[in-house]
């Protein structure tokens, strides 16, 4: 092993994982940054390649050797290879993990679905809330952010390594849910009090978009409408909480009953 | 009236107030945005002047008389002066209002303190919060970011408006509410756990900056330690939360009961 420059196809291979197709096509997403390259080693996901600095090698205590291919590389290529503003000295060429979908029975556990999410900060701070709540499954409509895209899986600060991920057409999975007599939550203006309202340790937590929250499809099926009261008595009232601080105040009611 | 273009003047004005000293020299803070503006217009604080387009002007329906001086631009020019990336049709300059420290008293209703809070769209996601809450004080530390900062006030979607944000020394704020016998409270990993605790409806909480959490100074001065307990029971655990997400968890907590 022998200390390199980055060879052009690979810094090609590394730029296309910031688009889906490129992520899609080599079956590979990306990780960047020392703390989060470490959180991939000491996951049970696939590193395909670890490129690092030798000083940060060191660092890594033999945790690299959980990667299957290591490319010494110095600061400078590694910096012309970056996506991020403030490059770090090592990066991670991660296997994309199956996208397969939970079963559904009366008992499973507490998930949350999204419903086209678009921003990919909230994508990755609704993961690592749902990671703090030890929720393991987010279900995600196809037109949410791919939570592999570099920006989500930075935003997750690791969370993306411990919580399944699953795309599929959420109208169908949340009908099955209600099939199987699951409970499916979701917040709405006319929702009943989520401070008083019984909860149950099972079942579906639904989160709308951004600007329109719930679509309407998705919004039939939903079985308990909730609300988050605003505590606010001034003459204006503000309209909305933030998609990802609703989703942590939805986590911390269900989790601390 | 007729529309004009912005003048030089105006212009280098407007871009002045993306710096704390462009404020501090006019006194002055810069609202962009239709929505925004519309707030700012419908609030209590002194709107100096608003630019707008014809044809958005005709939409506020005499809500442009709150303005002292009206100008009506040119989308064009409107864009010229923009510090957004999309300029809508309008924008308000708007007077600071006056830092006043609130008296503390035994009775002080329930406020935030924020310890070194760097990122402008935490602050404002966490005066968003705080809005939400009803909590209509946030006490700033001097070295938090500043809340008229043009990123806080767009983050904060109009809570600027409807909370009042007072920048003081927060170790002798803070010493002050103690000797009052003001319960202050503050997230720490080996605090007692939130959801059992009893809290009160008065009281100061204390949040800390992104990386660090509350300085030790600080620290010494919160005499009831909380911790939001992880539900994680992976072998790998997360560490932290985000410190808006962690701000919504308390709010929700002490506002619930």
């Amino acid at each position: 092993m022998h200390i390199e420059m980055l060879s052009k196809n690979k810094i090609k291979l590394i730029q296309s994982l910031n688009r889906k197709k490129g992520r899609d096509e080599s079956g590979l997403f990306l990780v960047e940054g020392n703390k989060m390259v470490e959180e991939a080693l000491r996951s049970d996901f696939n590193v395909e390649t670890l490129i690092s600095t030798p000083s940060f090698l060191g660092q890594l205590a033999g945790l690299d050797s959980r990667a299957k291919e290591l490319v010494e590389a110095d600061k400078e290529s590694i910096q012309k290879a970056s996506l991020l503003q403030t490059p770090q000295d090592s990066m991670a060429l991660v296997r994309l993990p199956a996208n397969t979908e939970p079963e559904i029975t009366p008992n499973t556990d507490l998930m949350l679905a999204l419903d086209f999410i678009q921003d990919p900060g909230n994508l990755g701070t609704i993961l690592r809330i749902a990671d703090w709540f030890g929720i393991n499954t987010v279900i995600c409509s196809e037109n949410t952010v791919d939570a592999f895209n570099p920006k989500v899986v930075q935003a997750s600060m690791g969370a993306i390594f411990r919580t399944s991920t699953v795309y599929t057409n959420l109208e169908k999975f949340l009908a099955k849910a209600v099939a199987a007599q699951l409970p499916v939550y979701g917040t709405f203006l006319d929702g009943k009090n989520i401070y008083t309202e019984p909860l149950s340790a099972k079942g579906i937590i639904v989160l709308g978009n951004e600007g329109n929250g719930i679509s309407d499809p998705v919004s039939r099926l939903v079985t308990q409408k909730l609300v988050i009261p605003t505590f606010s008595t001034g003459k204006n009232k503000p309209e909305s909480l933030n998609v990802a601080i609703a989703t942590a105040i939805c986590c911390s009611e269900f989790r601390r009953r």
